[in-house]
């Protein structure tokens, strides 16, 4: 198999995955945006949120500005604003932000090092929890705890879950194709 | 915040994931099935796929097998046995068969230990290359090798991708709602 039909199918196996832009800062203020769909979550007490990365990719940014000020956000791509969250998965020089070069506006939280994503509508920040180096292909999985979530009331749900399909959260698979996603089904906690 | 509604908050903030059906076999041969959302790619060459598990839930099960076997399989969960792979979430004794606990079919590959689901339209299958310790939280990171895909020739697109809307496969949130995908763009490769 050619290279780039083994990259498709690699990144196509797992199924339907998020679509989050990664928020980041520099240590010389330069800010970043960065789209990842390898976002897991690892647990909920603490919240933990883990992603993973390559030293060797446009996530190379990303990754220096979580090791230098270890805060990032990571904002929800919906349908109005996914043209321009593809478009930050190009190569910009360091010294652009992905923001300007885009046309997106990014927010500051007085707390939070990292910038927000204004247009996003599911947003939060992270702190630095761990980075963790696979060994198998030198990748490293990024662990952060969540520091802070702005949800509109309209989508969380009673229950504490937020409402994917009022926020108009993407889906994605193969760093190129993208999903809009419809509630098919809420399946009542399994017994035997 | 209660706790379930902090998990329901905290396993909903990644936005809609894969869900997948993970067969195994223990070493006296019964079978277990476990539904698995997350999931991620970590790399293309070789092709890497990780997972994430906690020692104490459900899933003990299917930890214990990988350690054992050093052999999943991965299967798509699609509309029409969405009800079954849910109710492979619910705590069967060790020697029940998930398969027939819930009425779906298993069938073996000669040179693959774990079981495939019949029903599932894509599945592959993976070997044990790293269980990663994740010493925030103790879960534990599952890194899997693929060994053998089975898609059908309808749902391969000719860029190597796998159609997932040909396929059926559905994605999920929160442990309890599943979601159809409808492909809204795929777009190029971004240039500055």
């Amino acid at each position: 198999m050619e290279k780039l039909q083994r990259v498709q199918l690699a990144t196509s196996l797992p199924g339907a995955k998020p679509i989050c832009l990664v928020g980041t800062k520099s240590l010389t203020g330069i800010t970043n945006l960065a789209p990842f769909s390898s976002i897991t979550h690892f647990g909920s007490s603490p919240m933990l949120i883990g992603m993973v990365t390559r030293p060797d990719t446009v996530d190379r940014n990303t990754l220096r500005n979580i090791v230098d000020t270890e805060s990032w956000t990571l904002n929800h791509v919906h349908r109005d604003i996914l043209e321009q969250a593809h478009q930050c998965s190009a190569r910009y020089p360091v010294e652009t932000s992905e923001f300007s070069a885009v046309g997106m506006n990014e927010y500051f939280h007085p707390d939070i090092t990292a910038p927000f994503v204004t247009e996003s509508r599911i947003k939060y920040a992270l702190s630095l929890e761990d980075i963790v180096d696979i060994k198998a292909n030198n990748t490293k999985l990024i662990i952060g705890r969540v520091q802070l979530i702005e949800v509109p009331d309209d989508a969380l749900h009673s229950d504490g879950g937020i409402n994917l399909i009022e926020s108009g959260s993407l889906a994605s698979t193969s760093l190129d194709t993208y999903f809009s996603i419809n509630k098919i089904a809420q399946l009542k906690y399994a017994k035997p």
